[in-house]
């Protein structure tokens, strides 16, 4: 990173101390940081009508003091036993940084209320189950004992889903429920636990060769922005994308078949590619976030490892109109899909070309010179994978269209700046953050053919709001539409603040008429939308299925799915 | 057709009269005939320990009188006035010809029991409706009034899927609920009525820019064997699976939207590729095979038509192993997928070789002769569709991988005549069944490392059943695995002697750890197998949701996917 020629503000550069609360809300590896360019911190002060002043002291608590909340636990001694008989006294804990360190996942929401001290739910104890038998009597004791049960996997939710608003028992399944289980190249499948983290299942298959015997090395496919830390059931539960989903599908395509643990006992879905046996279980229990009951063990479909057929390629397009016909026409050409597929708006083409340091060459004059305009281009990025041939056919019809809609080809580097950040981006939130500035995300699907709309009203309903940047990429791409992801950015501290801002917007997608997530879920934070985005008669499917799985309403209470809340906390837009 | 040089048997060849028996039970077109060449009859003769004599006279009734059965209707005036309302008199049926015209699929037990004058069902009513609104007003009705209700969309079920057991009202979809609702050019996608039939909806997609004023033509993709005289409706609730489906998708893929009339209201499914907002509607609705409610409108995706880029290949392999080997490197090379992709075991492979009349041409011998063994060789044949660039790279490593696992390859031959038979095939079966030989068929999903047990398990018990033939072919393939398909062909003419046959192979196919259907279904006749195949747990799943759309059990009742029948008549395999 160059050094700031002029102020240069206190950027939080050391590593949370262990046991802080910063090592709790803080996004990612505790070792690396990341904070904005000069030229951005100077294009924030300006957006956001801040001086330097701002930058001199924090907005608020950056939590490098130890967790210390003397919070009791609120389980009897005999259910503590009972869960020390099943897991073992060495692996459960009711100390108060265990217990916290997984109360929340990652919303701007999230971060808020930790630097505010807000600390609203607690699990009673938190459980390391290392076996499914282990998950399944755990399962069966919180149903018969009526003990609120929830799940952390990775901790990326930006959805709330995580949270034990009721207490009770959490199981975090990062240190022991880690385990492969099988793997088959025959198949092409992987059977492991399902808190396996995204890097080591990666790592698994790439070392495939001398882990399994197997005569190559292989993937996972499925490579969400949180892939550092996220789980393989989280990804199963809430119905997650990866980066690379137009290539290899998002999860929802990739699991063969899913084990659950539930009230009613233990669930196995379907376990063939295609079967016509009544309703999918897969796809039922997919989304379900854990509300009727706890993920154990998952298949997963694997791909080959063909990173020397990768083809890189980035466009620049005049404008958002004409960028959309061309990635339409590339999604609905039948060549093939590319990996990577990502065309930003103006906004957003703005703001990567000044990360990716283009505001710093020659290019960017270059480009308003030859008619691709600042604030009106659009950049398209993306890379391919699969066999080499057909990896070099989609590449190439790519170009194709890409010319045929006036786009000019910029070099592999933009494509090779984006695959620097792509999971290390997040971190810039908490650098800002330090000084109040927020930034989250919102995403949705929508058709091709309500793409425009839904982008104009929802930037409409955004700009609106103060001092906020957003910007929109399409990121998942299908022959009928994409999803629409949204990041904004606004000046803000204050959770509650956050809270309405955050609905606002969600507010805005609903109204807009795109389905309200495409891959990041419910949870607890946006349940009082589900019902109005699917409508009354089919949200009864959810509850009916609730109804049998968890009668008692114990796996993951208190707001998932929307199937316990009020019903006049349910928001409805729709007609 | 070549003429017989020795004893032709009487081949039933005149159309059968409108409104006679025969006209029902038979398959497809009234004016197509197929039958036998004489090598065959010969072949079959000698299998089945036959003699001319057995030929010289019909093994039972081929029903060519007209249909009487003086079957009375038991819905009261009242209620039939009440359909009278919501459909107009002169779309709706108390006779005998159209009540059972709309009685029995196609399974080889629904021929035999026609043949044998067993006629154990019948609906009281036939209604046509041609809107929506009139089918949810017929859903309320027969809900309120606790009738039974029956969809009848192509006719070509092979479950029972359509028998209303209970009487009651049938909904022939075929004469006015099959018309195009919208297309969408920008988001390729058509949403037509459920009763529209395949050819229909093709048709309109290939005329797309004169129907629709489009730029180009389009296909739907889906073919199944039934083509001809299926529903879309009947493809969605089934989960159905045509013969390009490598390429195009299962049905299950190729569905965007659906709108249900249930006993609980109108219901809408996802309208998105991808949504991560609960289990997944969509997936939840197919499968329910008429007994959560009526299909109405399904909005499907289309894809470009563009037969110009098919590349056609066939290949012969030494044995069963080899080519398996061959067709999973195929499927897991990342190169894309071929559209018709169909491996024949070496039972199949000899009898498709004369169906095509290699037996008659110097190749069969040349094989013999090069070392592909007659009843050991496997014939594997496709062809490609795509753009042109993709079309052609999975062509390509086809060959490449077809030669490397000691492929050898045949013309186009081959291909075309499949193509020629792939609609028509079915017919042979009446032609046959007049002389008490009866054909059927059977399928499964395996995944690639139980495949050869499924395989040899299921063969060996249907050899072990006196007279039969059993070909095997895989059809529908996946990187993880494939369907597959036996058609068995056997002496036989008694309906309860089918049925008994018929459970036989159905148990050995769920002994041998194979899903019990890729694509047919389950329908009343597979209905006591579901449970020991999901699983009691799971398939609670199935009765929660039957539950929920429909509590008192009017939906397609009396056996569909095993919902309503006791306890006894379950079939439970599995440990």
């Amino acid at each position: 990173m160059k050094k700031y020629k002029g102020f240069e503000p206190k950027w939080v550069k050391e590593a949370a101390p262990r046991d802080s609360y910063r090592s709790i809300f803080r996004w990612g590896d505790p070792d690396f940081v990341k904070y904005p360019k000069e030229s951005l911190y100077k294009m924030m002060k300006e957006k956001f009508k801040m001086t330097d002043d701002d930058f001199r002291q924090y907005a608020g608590d950056i939590g490098m003091d130890p967790v210390k909340l003397d919070a009791p636990c609120n389980l009897s001694g005999e259910h503590l036993k009972a869960f020390e008989e099943i897991v073992g006294k060495e692996h459960m804990t009711t100390e108060d940084y265990p217990r916290l360190a997984v109360a929340y996942g990652k919303t701007g929401y999230d971060a808020a209320r930790l630097r505010q001290r807000k600390i609203d739910c607690l699990p009673d104890v938190v459980l390391y189950p290392g076996e499914t038998k282990e998950v399944e009597e755990i399962v069966a004791y919180c149903t018969k004992h009526q003990i609120p049960l929830y799940v952390y996997g990775g901790g990326s939710s930006v959805t709330r889903g995580v949270e034990p608003v009721k207490g009770g028992v959490s199981l975090d399944m990062r240190p022991r429920f880690n385990k492969v289980i099988s793997f088959s190249e025959e198949d092409q499948t992987i059977t492991v636990q399902s808190g396996m983290s995204g890097p080591a299942l990666e790592e698994a298959l790439n070392e495939a060769p001398s882990r399994f015997g197997a005569k190559r090395a292989y993937t996972c496919g499925h490579f969400p922005q949180s892939f550092e830390y996220s789980s393989v059931g989280g990804w199963v539960v809430t119905r997650g994308a990866g980066q690379n989903s137009t290539y290899y599908g998002c999860i929802t395509d990739i699991v063969l078949t899913q084990k659950y643990a539930t009230p009613v006992g233990t669930v196995r879905t379907n376990r063939y590619s295609r079967e016509a046996t009544g309703p999918d279980l897969n796809q039922i229990m997919m989304g379900s976030e854990g509300a009727f009951g706890v993920l154990t063990e998952v298949t997963l479909k694997v791909f080959r490892y063909m990173p020397e057929n990768r083809k890189r390629f980035s466009f620049i397009f005049k404008n958002w109109k004409v960028a959309r016909a061309a990635a339409r026409e590339m999604m609905q050409c039948e060549a093939g899909y590319a990996s990577v597929f990502r065309l930003s708006d103006p906004e957003e083409t703005n703001l990567m070309l000044r990360l990716y340091n283009v505001d710093e060459t020659p290019l960017w004059k270059l480009l308003d010179v030859r008619g691709y305009q600042d604030m009106k281009r659009c950049l398209f990025l993306g890379f391919t994978d699969g066999e080499k041939g057909y990896s070099k056919n989609v590449a190439r019809n790519i170009k194709r269209i890409a010319w045929k809609y006036g786009g000019m080809s910029l070099t592999s580097y933009v494509t090779k700046s984006w695959e620097k950040g792509r999971f290390n981006d997040p971190y810039l939130r908490d650098t800002l953050l330090d000084f109040g500035i927020m930034t989250d995300t919102l995403e949705c699907t929508v058709r091709w053919s309500n793409m425009a709309k839904v982008h104009k009203e929802v930037r409409r309903v955004c700009h609106a709001l103060p001092n906020t940047i957003v910007t929109t990429h399409m990121s998942h791409c299908y022959p009928q539409g994409a999803n629409l992801y949204f990041i904004f950015i606004t000046r803000m501290s204050d959770a509650e603040e956050f809270k309405k801002y955050h609905a606002t917007i969600l507010d805005a997608i609903q109204k807009s008429g795109a389905s309200m997530s495409h891959h990041h879920g419910i949870g607890k934070m946006f349940a009082p939308w589900l019902e109005g985005q699917v409508g009354r008669t089919e949200y009864g499917v959810f509850r009916a299925l609730k109804d049998y799985f968890d009668p008692d309403y114990n796996m993951n209470p208190g707001g998932t799915l929307g199937l316990d809340i009020d019903e006049k906390e349910k928001r409805f837009l729709k007609d």
